[in-house]
């Protein structure tokens, strides 16, 4: 496996810093050698990319950028957590929430976009099982969340 | 415990044959003696067997077929990554999304279904916890999405 | 760590007797040290305590009744299933589903307050990660539903 975070960086991403912890849930909880990520939305630098319901308000093409920036966020509460990414055996699964109308069945196409940078970064150690559905609405008005279970080396 | 196989025979049920991995997600993620299960919808032979939203759309028994569906797709996905139904230990949760109008409120009487056809083949190894819910779409205008956390033999 | 159910009395609540096992699914599945809990809608003495969507039909300050109530019968299965409280060794994730109206954006808030009293009773034990997310509607017409992972002591 590449170094994770190298990967990253060729494919033009930086890590954010991780979200600090809120009121009374946290980012990551460890289990044995499993991390629960808590569920992630697309906060760039404080602020949603984006916010709305898929596609009337928010186009495919930019629900696809909010899920990946949902895995960069992810991804950096996994590195905080495990002490750097090169830690993370396999991505076990990601809950993939859609806000959207009710029409809009292509939720598997918006998680894919973070799907696919998963395993452009790990590997096919990045490859998972997902559940990716439909919302009426999300916190903060955010078109896309998702929460990761990532397990690390013992 | 009876050969779970030889009961979905039994109950005149067959496994279809395990869905290819799509993607950049895959069906089974096995971590430990975990398998995480990707949500399944009700396709059979290459289609969905109901579209649509519950009640409006489709009614309560279809539901429940489709509910079946997810879970011998589910099934199907289980035996191909452990080598068998016999390798089930338990089952272990179930995550049940309904694509339904807004008062609908009977998610629990769908998701029965995949529940009730789980028990039938493993005995009591197949009673789980289980979170059933609403959704107001869903991937491909699938009526019904469940998830499945099976625990095998080390 | 303070007994928690000492710590649960002293906040003025109590535990309601566990729910009894309803049809196929079970309140609890236990796997090596983790119990999941099944989603818990907030039934107190074998009714709802709110049904609806919130904002629109539930206030934000019941919406969180019903997220203590959750939490509540949560908690009342885990002692169940662990044989006490005291056996937790950390909450590690809560998924919790409320019925909304498709501006609502709230679901932290509502989220909170179950999240809030699980690091009052646990300490810093009952910090874990979490996913709220938006629901059209939900069993028996419920405003919140949650679903927990725990950690008990070996």
């Amino acid at each position: 496996m590449t170094n994770p975070e190298q990967m990253l960086e060729s494919l033009g991403y930086s890590l954010p810093e991780p979200a600090k912890p809120v009121a009374a849930y946290i980012p990551v909880r460890r289990t044995g050698n499993l991390l629960f990520v808590s569920g992630q939305i697309p906060m760039r630098e404080g602020a949603l990319i984006a916010k709305g319901r898929v596609p009337s308000e928010v186009s495919m093409e930019m629900a696809q950028k909010c899920a990946v920036q949902c895995a960069l966020n992810g991804l950096a509460a996994v590195k905080a957590a495990a002490g750097g990414l090169e830690r993370v055996a396999q991505v076990v699964r990601l809950g993939v929430f859609v806000a959207c109308d009710g029409d809009f069945t292509q939720q598997p196409q918006v998680a894919n976009a973070a799907s696919e940078l998963l395993v452009k970064v790990f590997g096919d150690a990045g490859r998972h099982a997902r559940a990716a559905v439909g919302a009426p609405s999300l916190p903060l008005g955010a078109p896309v969340e998702i929460e990761f279970l990532v397990e690390v080396r013992g």
